[in-house]
């Protein structure tokens, strides 16, 4: 792509509608497309018809491209959107991404010769994602718990992107983290970074003193046996996408304050979230040109 | 005090209710009074009349002592209790203390020859609530902003107690901070923690780059001027005692968004601030009897 | 393994020596053989001979196994001890480990119906020794810098294990990082983690401010061009392995300081290299009963 | 003094020579005087005799001003320099500093109607050098200790500048830190910034599991009794100035490894502690004018 680009951003949450505005901001030529609700933003071009979109360097579609097969995602749009209007209008050689890509969405833009390349997949964003997620978990820990995270015990769950940065933080607060993973390499990294380490597997009989348990694992590890062993002050957050780790049923049966926090990153801090997409594809540009 | 000693709890609010447990836990003879809405809690003897007070080896009045002159603060408590009544129940050998002793209550307490220790003028206790309070701060941060701390700048006015402590924590979420401060000596501890370092009298002209600024300087220092150099999405917290240091007057007119966060420790971690207060009123029994 | 197993710990430095004496104080049965210099220590059998070999639960041959081929490597002990007189007094039942195995080791061992597992391919342990070669590298930096940690730029070539942690403990003890990597994610997670990120490739002209730079990448990828621009003062520290990752030739040309730190963690840390070694063999026993 | 000023450096040791490095890369015109063994330095003016001493905006003698009584301490100087012969040649405009001014050199240069400011007693600058100091601490114990600072327990004695600064750095790199004082709320202030706090007068008893020990306190704290509870790997490292703050005796007689480091800053970073040194010197300067 050329230095000043000609990019189009269709659909989308907040973060979408800030990453216009950076990509304005670094000197494209920007238009925007079923973000009708979206505050006016000077020197980004409001479409209302897809005219224009086959001389876009770069189309950019929301994260997720679909929230119901074939249509576009659109929460701050009028009226729905048909995948198959956009495609129609494009060509191959034109640089088309979105978040999530699904199978029939893929199919679709197959059936018009075109790959719709997904952010979402990209290791660097994921990693870039992961800080706002681990701040959000913070941000929720110092609103629900009554003594500081300061001398807090705090148990995290894993020790991926996710669990890496959040036990960090929990660290630098003041807390006495412990790191709970499954592979010896695992461990020995949170060891390595100054945590305590579990193996995941022997936890029973070791989660009475912890203030805050942070649950990273996309599988039900916090089951009841476990959550019975918790003090009655105690705060679970779950990080972990659908259908999370935390057995919620029993938790509220147990009377345990959980609290299951998902797509923290454009929830606490759009503009970041904005940001590391906007660098991410502009990785993306530079590998496919 | 003897190990199990005989403790009464008067007045106060969530904090002192707070403090009576623990106190209770550490094996004492708990007495509350003036405390009706508090929730139960097994051990604590909830008194209503103060007919026993003279046997007490320790008496606890609340923070403050008096909200209005010569009147027990009792936030929870149902009906005004004369300080005069407490008083007139105490013998001069027993320790009696309370937070922000105003004159009028120290006076009333001379008249009946007993002396009100001062637990809100020890150093331990206000470093120690410092970090609640820096905790607090961070909270606000993470609330309102639509960046992440992680690779924000931040301006932390002031490098005393809170100062010392909010700029910490920043820096150890990864925002970039810099503090400023009149004396040499201050700007040299900050550059020692691993902070840029700002003479306070100098800010003008240089505002303009920050996403948050905290203030700690119970001054007027953030002027209209000033705060006309700062970027709209910057976000001022202040948390100094009044009347403030922020022209909250100009910052309204301006639109700068602004949180003037007062009494933190009692609010974000009310059992972490109670134990605090236990500590000191421990070292206040081992040097004054 | 039960718990108080029959252990031979076979040749090797001051690291092997020591992980006899972890081992004997955790209760198990320890001989030690062809370490005829080490301190003698109470518990541990000192052997002369190979008589009782057969009778080993767990067999710890050194690192590197053999310095030449089909000789046990013994720089503590007196005379050459061929790995064949060893391996023909074990049965294929007992447990056999040693570390950096080379082929005509293993041919050896497959000879008498034996496998040596190698320890130093765990990635647990290699995560472990990071830790040491990262103090080493600081240590380094401490004794040959002019100025302080604190404050001073810093450059980590390289972002793996060794990058990691050096980066880590430069930036914790107050210098300003800056990491260089190769791939987006490896860049994503410096800067994660509060670092400055710089594609590996585009060092050209960026390299004239920084104090220190830290080498781990094993490819010559300070080139003459690039030591041309660092500053008097600056010093390189290389970890990568051989060939390094510096042009020694250019560096000593030009007069760069410039320290080639290999196996830091028997040097600068023998006890907690061997505890590392201690804890890693452990999760192999535990993995291949 | 005026922006390109003329400025003497007379006397001292290698942060002297560094000192009129920088003050000449500031721009400023610099003369040195009893400096003979230092190296050449391009811009600065060698002076032999003291002629032009009258014209300098500003004087800086050594620290130590004076070794012996009435004489310059010209360590890479030739031949002995009497204080007097420069006194002399001095008006009192001119502003004359030096470091550890004793009473006789105060006396001396109040007799030519002079006043030596002495930058040793700034607060600023002895903050600013308790960051070497805490970084010569940190590398001896790297050199020294068989174990890695990461998971190693080290106990802080004293929670002043260097104190402070030294469990700062010794828990940035990993180790568990206890800080031992006296007063309430310096234990306080270790534990807001996240170490375990103990009293100083309570420290028998508990000594056994430490690694490390770092005092600070310029009195005999660490009796004998005290050394014999250390466990024989463990590493005494005392900062304090005379007489020091263990008993050396006792510790050799015990065989505790014991190293008294003194004067830190000059030795292991002669760069920051000259640059320490300049800042302070302008503030000074900033002050007076």
């Amino acid at each position: 792509m050329k230095r000043e680009g000609n990019i189009w951003v269709l659909g989308g949450d907040l973060r979408q509608e800030k990453l216009a505005a950076l990509l304005s901001e670094d000197g494209h030529c920007v238009h925007t497309y079923a973000l009708d609700q979206a505050a006016p933003c000077g020197g980004i071009i409001t479409e209302t018809a897809l005219e224009g979109l086959h001389r876009a360097d770069c189309v950019i579609l929301p994260l997720p491209v679909a929230a119901k097969p074939g249509v576009l995602h659109t929460p701050l749009g009028d009226g729905e959107r048909p995948l198959a209007d956009i495609f129609s209008r494009l060509r191959p050689g034109q640089f088309l991404c979105g978040g999530m890509v699904g199978e029939e969405t893929a199919e679709l833009a197959g059936e018009y010769g075109l790959t719709v390349h997904d952010y979402f997949r990209r290791e660097e964003l994921a990693v870039a994602n992961a800080v706002p997620t681990a701040e959000g978990a913070v941000q929720i820990a110092l609103e629900e718990l009554a003594v500081t995270l300061h001398g807090a015990r705090a148990l995290v769950l894993g020790y991926g992107r996710v669990g890496k940065l959040t036990a960090h933080r929990l660290a630098a607060l003041g807390a006495r983290v412990t790191v709970a993973a499954r592979s010896y390499e695992a461990l020995a990294w949170a060891e390595a970074y100054g945590h305590e380490a579990q193996q995941l597997t022997d936890l029973a009989g070791y989660l009475c003193g912890y203030d805050l348990v942070v649950n990273t694992i996309p599988r039900r590890v916090l089951t009841r046996a476990l959550l019975e062993e918790l003090k009655e002050s105690c705060l679970v957050i779950d990080l972990a996408s659908k259908p999370g780790g935390v057995d919620f049923q029993g938790a509220a049966e147990l009377g345990v304050r959980c609290v299951w926090a998902l797509s923290l990153p454009g929830k606490v801090a759009p503009v970041t979230a904005a940001s590391a997409l906007r660098d991410t594809i502009y990785n993306m540009l530079r590998e496919y040109s």
